[in-house]
């Protein structure tokens, strides 16, 4: 069993807001993190798979096609937008750090699967003092 | 002479944006960084200022006083927000790295003259492969 | 389950220094690590808890309560201080960084607890070089 | 039970190659890290070992003596080197991450050993975006 | 006047080598650097440009305009390459970071002017230890 | 012309302290920088030396020679050193990054003149957030 890791990164903008509550409580609860104005970061999101080197190529996975298949179903649909408003996999979700790492391991994994590897971690770094982990 | 640079941090949404173009050419020159959605990004800003040593205190500069200093006038004004609609000193203007750092440099330099040093560089850093330097 | 670390850094002076030994017998041990002049370092600290997602408030813990409970308890007594002489949770021990980031866990996990979160890991990087992981 | 971790790096040229078999297909399967002239990286690897403290002394292990270790047995052999025809521990075998990390567990393990430490992990970062992880 | 950089990665395999000289000579001159079977390393490239702020777009240069001179001009030519072999501007030339920085400034400063900017430094870091600059 | 930079690192305690002053004054002015019983720092020293690539070996210096005359004059004099105690080149002065950058210029500099390499500027980071540089 050997782990292997791709990092990927997007530049996106959020806020933390439950819908449910009003603007006062989200921003007593939330402070600056629920500016209605929003703000944002620079993401890197480390996608870790496991599995069985496999004998004749040597590795356990093209590392190229990992990044693609990285690239075209999350990384596409995050950088350069507005993750509350317009990402469709965080839709009617508190768009936290936490609930991000679920959604991706949630819209990744099935893709994952068919090139015969399994995901073991989804790592989101917000900024360089705090990360989330998510191993499913 | 010497020349001593304190680091700070601000997370913050922005998008390029021209008020005078219509939102296609926008869209047209800038691309998806010009998403009316906003995006966002960690930026680093690093300030170089320069002097003689100060002889009793065996310093330039008091690096305490240089991070409040910097704390106070630009850090609490971009941190966690929208920098085209809620910053100040950068109302009117296209919200590039470029017009970040002069405006940066033109609001700073008023107070690091009060405490006797000359402001050398405005540095920022939007992504980990781009970064603008201004000297005045 | 969910696991979110977050950063927090401190500079200290310290020694490798067991006091049942001669000044002799510590030198042929630890080197230049036991300098009676004492030596230093940027540590930084690492502090990952783990739980399941508050549905309501959509995340695990607020990063700004986990933040200010570790500069509370841990970071105020290391900070610019010396480690074998002025920090309560250090007296009496072998000032290294296994050893610290075992009492790390044992001042901080109370207090962790009360906010109902379970503390995962505590890791200490002493430089660029190595670092020391404690799981309780 | 406390996990020390220790960073060594090496610079060498490597290609992924098959030598069952052709150019052609080698290419075709791993395109320009196939390439036959070579290319190279700067490697980066984390030793993590494990154990209980050794009481008297304060520490799992003392990390001048596990840093030698490591360049004695791998580094040496590894730094300034084509991984694919001079590093015996290598012979015969496609020159991936994965495969040099279990190489690197294999030799490396008897030695730890002998001092009396587990070797938990290798880890080895290629680029700045990937990283193979070994637990045995 | 404003400078902006870009960052652009590659990884190469290269020897010192004087062609002039025999290998006992290159050996006894460049030492491990001089390994006839490669080494290689993972190389960064800044690419810093200075000019006057466009005024209409708001900015100095298309950031991504630039990055893809730099990749077609520059790192399509180096990238998993052996750089004494197979990169047509360092043909004959002793492939030190230094001679690097000297031929990457000559390939991409006609290119840059043709779009109205002007290059002000490559830099080139080969290892986290070392780093070359070249102001032409 | 071109520059070269070789990195070097060093672990030492030190304390901001004026022997002409009282512990209070030094204590006001320095704040728990001032701490009687030491803090440290992991310090990072950039050298960047100057001149003409010498034309039949092909670099400006040789890295190894350079590093070597580094820890020969300076990182052997501070690495697990008490800076203000035992460092004959900063006895009697305020040990601040400042009058450190300074001190370590005029040590190194007539070593760099016998190898025929103009020292341009000596760089110290003392911790991520501030760094000092010195031009001579």
């Amino acid at each position: 069993m050997i782990f292997i890791t791709r990092r990927e990164r997007f530049s996106a903008a959020h806020r933390l807001f439950n819908p449910e509550w009003s603007e006062e409580k989200n921003a007593s609860f939330y402070g600056g993190c629920s500016n209605p104005n929003w703000h944002g970061h620079n993401y890197e999101l480390w996608i870790t798979v496991k599995g069985e080197i496999k004998q004749e190529l040597g590795y356990l996975v093209d590392l190229k096609l990992l990044g693609s298949l990285v690239k075209e179903h999350i990384i596409s649909k995050l950088d350069h937008k507005n993750i509350n408003v317009e990402v469709d996999f965080m839709k009617g979700k508190m768009v936290s750090t936490e609930n991000l790492a679920i959604a991706i391991w949630e819209e990744l994994e099935p893709f994952l699967r068919q090139i015969d590897v399994d995901l073991h971690c989804v790592k989101i770094q917000e900024t360089e003092n705090n990360f989330v982990e998510y191993y499913g």
